[in-house]
C-alpha cells in the first residue's frame, strides 16, 4: 500500500480544493509542528501562524464558536470581546496549555519589550484536546523550546496525522491527529480560499461517517480484523467520549468579527456530517479569522477594506462545513499508527481496515 | 401510491423510535394545528402545549441555541434568562408572529386576569418561518382567532406535512413543513424519551441528503421529472436561502436550563447531516424544553428532581440529533403538493420523485 | 414653581452636553411620540428614526445588551446576528409590543413591496415596559395607528417625561417616563456625540440616587408628604420590581456591531449610578448605533469608514454611562403626575419633593 | 494614625455585613495569601477555596459574568458550559496564570492520580490583574510554588490590601490590591450570606466615587498632597486604565448555574458605583458560586436542595451589589503603599489623603 501520505480521503461535496488542500492554501499561513515521540510520551505542539509578520503588532481578525465549551483553551476571552488574536495559534494537550501560553508570552515579550510595561499585556491563544488514551499527559513533557520549535518550523507545507500535537490524538477510537483542508470558492463576484486545520481527538467508532456512509457502524459491527477487534474494545464502548475537536478555519475573505463569528460556526456542520453529535465531553471549538487586513496596534482608527456583505456569505459557510469534514477525514487518512503509555496502540484507519477503498466504493 | 400518512421516512439512526414517532411520545406534550387554505392563503398556526395544565402557573423549564439569528422570534430573551417557558408554544409565518403573540397574552390573562395587574406580564413564545415563496404572507390572514383553534385542537395525534403553520412552507426546493420524530434511550440507567417537531422550511435541493446519501445533488442534475424541473427552476439556483427551520426538542429526562440548551443545540448536528450548513437567510433556531417538572408560579423556592448528571447526557444528546433528522425527514415524506399565490407551486418529495424508494435502496 | 419643561436635572459628571441635550444630539437622529391620555388608559408609543431615509434601504449598525432579560422585546435575535437594525427603533407597553410591530411590518412593506416576495422579509424593532400600574395595559389600546402617528411627529425637538411610550411608566415609585440626554467627547482626535433616550420605569424609592446621593432612603425616611407617603405606599415595599428600563444609545462615532454592543453595556454603569441593581423583575436591555454609516440593503459589499479603535473608546465608553444616567434624571425631572385606572396617581419628583432643590445643595 | 489592618471603609448601603465582613462569612470558604515582596517583584497569589474538600470530587455550581473580556483568565470557557467549578479559585499577575494554572493541574493529579487517565482532565480557574505598573511582570516571578503556599495557608481569617495577587496592584492611581465585604439577607423568608472578594487593579483617580461622593475629582483637582501629586502625575491622564478588576462572589443560597451567572452580574452594579465605566482596557470579570450544594463526580444524579425561585433573588441581588462595592473600599482601605520596580510608588489611599476622614463627612 501507498504511504500515509499519499493517501487521499475521498473528495467532500462539489466545491473544488485549492493547490495545497491545507490551510496554507490561504496566502500567507503558516504551520509549524514539533513533534514528542519518546515511549510514553507521544504529544506534541502545532503553530499556525496567520501571516508572516508580528501579530501583535499587525493583529488579525478573528472570532470563535464554542461548541461544546468542555475545554481549558486560553485566549478566547479576549478574542470575544476585541474581535482579534495577537498571537500565533498554538495547539497541544490539555496539561500543556500552560506551557505553551507561557511560552507564547515570553516570545511576544522578546519581540516587543514593552509588553506588560509601557504597553498593556499579550493575550495569548492556546488550544488543546486530551490525549491522555496515548501520552503521558501527566508527564507534563511540553516546554517552551517545543512552542518555539513548532513555531521556527512553520511553513507552508503542512504535515498532517500523527505530527505535531497531533501526535497523540485519537479519533472514533483510530489514531486521530492533524488534519488539513480548502476550499475555493465565489462570493460577491469574487474568488475566495477557506482552509482548515484540524486537531481531531473526538468520537467511537460507531458514530464514524465517511461522506455520508456509516463505515463506523459497519466496521464495529463486523470486527473482522482481529488486531482491530481487540484495540477498539480496549475502549469500552460505555465509556463516553473525553476526546475534542479543535477547528482552525482561515479565509482571505474580508470580514469582520461578526461575520468570522458567524463562519466559525458553520464547522458545526462539517463536524456533524462525520457523525458527532458534539459530546458532552469534547471540548469542540472553532476559531476562524481572516488574512484580508490587520489592526495595528496602537492606531487611533482601524481602516477595514469592503466587507463581503452577510447576505453574501453563503458560499463561504459551505466551504467551511466541507473544509472542516475534509479536515477531519484527513486527519485519519494520514495518521500513522502509534503506540503510546502502557503499551496502548492507536491503529490508523488504513491499518485497521485494508480494504477501506472497497468499502467506500459503493456511494452513489 | 399509498397516501403521503402512510408513508414512512427512512428510520435514521440506530436509537429505537417511540410508540408514535411524534414529539407527543414526550407523556403529556400535545399539538394543534390550524390550517389556512383559501388560494394565495397557504399559511397557519401551530401550537405545542408542553403539558395539559397553564404554562404560566405551571412554567416549563427550556432553553434554546440560536444557531442562525436571521429570524423575528418573540419570547427567546426572557427564556434565555429565567430558563423557564410560560406559554403554549406557537408556530406561525414570520408577518403573523405579532398576531399570534397577541392571542398568547389574550388567552394567558383570560385564564389569569392578573396578569399584567397584580402579577407581572406574560412572556408569548412565538417563532417563525417565511413562507412567502407559497403564502401571500403580506396579506397577514393570521388572527388570534386562528391560533385559538390551534390551541383547542391540541392532542397527542399529531399531523405532520403541509398543515398548520407548515402548510405554506419550502424545503429544498421541495414542499416542506411540520415534522416530527422521537428516540427512546437509556442514560443514567434509566430510559428516557427525546421527541421533536420541526416547522422545516430551508435548504436548497442541491443539499438535501438523507441518511448520508446526496440525494439532492443527484436531483438537481438529472431533472427526468419535467414537472419537477420546471418547478424546481422557478426559485433560481443563484438565489439564496430564505428560508428557516425551528426545532422544538422536548424530553422527559430531568434537566435543568443549562442542560437544556446543551441539549437544544445538538438539533444543529442532525441539521447538518440534511445537508444544511446554516444559511445566512435562514433563521435555524432550536428550543429544548422538560416535562419531568414545573417551576410554580409565585413559589419561594423550587425543587427539582435529581437531575441526570451532564457526564450522563451524550445518549439524550444522540437522540435530538436523530430525532431532528427524521423529524426534517418526516416533514418532506407527509407534505402534500401546494399550490399558492401567483400560481406558485411546490412539490412533494414523493410527486417530485416517483422513484425514490428506489433510489433510496443501495444505503448500506 | 416652573414648569416641568423648564426644568433641569443636575448636570452629570464633568463632560459636556450637546446643544439639545437629547438624543437628537446626534445629526440625523428623530423622535416622535403618540400619547394616549383617555381615563384608564395612559399610555403610548414612541419612535427613534436613526435617520431620515428608509433604514430597510439602508441599515443601521447596531446592537444590543441584554443586561437582565426579563422583558419582552422583538427583533433583537437578528440584530445580534446581523449588526444592523432595518426598521425604526419603536417603544412601547409590554402587551402592544405586537401592534407595534405589526404596524412596522405594513410600513415596511409599505415602502419596500418587494418585502417577503422578491426579498426577505423585515426585523420589526419593539421595546417594551410594563406600565401596567397606571394603564390598563390589558385594554390592549395602542394600534398600527398610533404608530404611524408617533412615526409621523418624529422630528429634532425631543419631549419627554410622561410622553409617548412614557405616559405611563413609574420609576422609583414615582412617575418615570421618556428621558434624553448627550454627550460630547474627544476619542482618537474627533469629537462625537453621544446620546440617550430612555424609557425609565424601573425602581423602588430607597434604591433612588441622585449624582452619588441616596435621595431615596432619605424621602422614604421621613415622608412628610402626606400625599407622597400615601401614594408610596400604596406599593407595598416588600413587592419586588416590576419594571423595566429600555436605553436607547445614538453615537456618530463610526464603530461596528462588535463596538456598538460594547458601548451599549456602558448603558449598565449610568443605571447602577441611579440606584438599580438590575432587579429581576425589570427588562434592562440597551440598544446601541452608530449613525457614522449605513449598510444598504442587497449590496455586494459594505464600505465602511475608517473605525475609532478599541483603544480609544474610553472617552465614549464614559459618555454612554453619563448620558444614561442623566438620561434617567431627566425623565424624572420632566415627567408631570399622571392618574390612571382605578384612580391610580404617581407623583412626580417634583410634586412629590417640593423642596427638592434645597435637598439636592449638599452635595460637594 | 491606626494602622491599614484597624482602619474600616464606610458601610455602603442600608443592609447588615457579616460578623466578618469577607468572603469568609460564607461558611465553608477560606482564602490564603502568598505574598512575593523582593525589590522589583511585588506580585503574589490568591487562593479561593469554596470548601473544604477537594472541589474536584465535589464540583461547586459556579458562573461567570465577562463584563469587558480584555482578560486572560483561564477556566471559564468549561465553566460556562457545565455550570461547575473543580479547582480552587486562583488569582495572580497576567503573566503568571500558566504558572498558577499548572500548579492546579498538578495539585488536583496529586489528589486524584486518575485525571487525564481514566478521569477526564481537570479545569484550572485562573484570573489575573496586571500589576506591570509596580510589578516586573516580565520577571515571571510566581512558580507552582507559590500557588501551593497560598493553598496551604488557606483559612478563615482573610487579610486584605497589598497582600497576595493584590501585592503590586493598583486602583485609581493609588495603591489596590485584595479587598474583601459581606452582606446578610433575607430572601424567600430565610437568612443567606453573601460575600465578596476583589483583586482591585482598575480605574484612574478622577473617576474615583465613595458611596456616591466623587472624591476623586475632588482630590484629582486640590493636590495640595506634594508627594501625591508627583506620584499621580507618574501616569499621565492621557493614558487609558490598563488594569482590571476580578470580582468572586460566594452565597450559601441555594443557586443554579443560571441564577449564579445572574448574581455574578449584579456585581457589575457595584463596580459601577465606584466610578468605573468598565473601561476598554479593564479586564471586568465576575465570577459567583454557592456553597449551598456540590456536584459529585462521576454520579449518575445531581440532587439538589430547592432553589431561591428567581422572583425571589433581589434582596441577593442587591447584597452581591453592595459587597463588590464594599469589597472595593475595603482593598483601598487596607492597602498599605509600596514601591516596586524602577523606583515606582503607589501611595495608599490613606497616604494619599491624610484628611479622609474629614472629607468623606458631609455626607448625608
Amino acid at each position: 500500500m501507498n504511504s500515509p501520505e499519499m493517501r487521499r480521503a475521498p473528495h467532500i461535496g462539489t466545491l473544488p480544493a485549492g493547490p495545497r488542500g491545507t490551510i496554507a492554501d490561504v496566502h500567507g499561513v503558516t504551520v509549524g509542528h514539533c513533534t514528542l515521540d519518546e515511549g510514553a510520551v507521544q504529544t506534541g505542539v502545532t503553530v499556525i501562524r496567520p501571516h508572516d509578520g508580528d501579530p501583535f503588532l499587525d493583529k488579525v481578525p478573528a472570532a470563535a464558536s464554542v461548541i461544546n465549551g468542555f475545554g481549558k483553551s486560553i485566549g478566547l476571552v479576549q478574542v470575544e470581546e476585541l474581535g482579534t488574536l495577537e498571537t500565533p495559534i498554538a495547539l497541544t494537550n490539555t496539561f500543556s496549555v500552560a506551557a505553551a501560553a507561557q511560552a507564547q508570552i515570553r516570545a511576544a515579550v522578546r519581540a516587543n519589550p514593552q509588553i506588560g510595561r509601557e504597553w498593556p499585556t499579550v493575550n495569548p491563544l492556546v488550544f488543546e484536546c486530551n490525549d491522555g488514551y496515548l501520552n503521558d499527559i501527566q508527564a507534563l513533557a511540553v516546554t517552551a523550546r517545543h512552542f518555539d520549535d513548532a513555531y521556527a518550523a512553520a511553513g507552508p507545507d503542512v504535515a498532517g496525522g500523527s505530527v505535531g500535537a497531533g501526535r497523540g490524538m485519537s479519533c472514533f477510537d483510530l489514531k486521530g491527529g492533524i488534519g488539513n483542508a480548502s476550499r475555493v470558492v465565489s462570493a460577491a463576484g469574487r474568488s475566495y480560499t477557506v482552509g482548515a486545520l484540524v486537531l481531531a481527538n473526538f468520537g467511537r467508532l460507531p458514530m464514524l461517517t465517511i461522506d455520508g456512509m456509516p463505515l463506523g457502524r459497519a466496521l464495529a459491527e463486523r470486527a473482522d480484523n482481529a488486531e482491530a477487534a481487540a484495540l477498539l474494545s480496549a475502549t469500552p464502548a460505555t465509556q463516553p467520549e473525553q476526546g475534542s475537536i479543535i477547528m482552525i478555519v482561515a479565509t482571505d475573505a474580508p470580514l469582520d468579527a461578526r461575520q468570522l463569528r458567524r463562519l466559525s460556526l458553520r464547522a458545526a456542520a462539517g463536524l456533524a456530517r462525520t457523525g458527532s453529535v458534539y459530546g458532552h465531553g469534547s471540548g469542540d471549538i472553532a476559531l476562524a479569522f481572516s488574512t484580508a487586513y490587520t489592526v495595528p496596534h496602537g492606531a487611533d482608527f482601524v481602516t477595514l477594506p469592503p466587507l463581503v456583505a452577510d447576505e453574501r456569505l453563503d458560499p463561504l459557510f459551505r466551504a467551511c462545513a466541507d473544509s472542516v469534514e475534509q479536515a477531519i477525514l484527513d486527519a485519519l487518512w494520514r495518521a500513522a499508527s502509534v503506540t503510546g503509555r502502557a503499551g496502548r496502540r492507536r491503529l490508523s484507519l488504513h491499518d485497521s481496515v485494508p480494504d477501506l477503498a472497497q468499502l467506500l466504493k459503493p456511494t452513489p
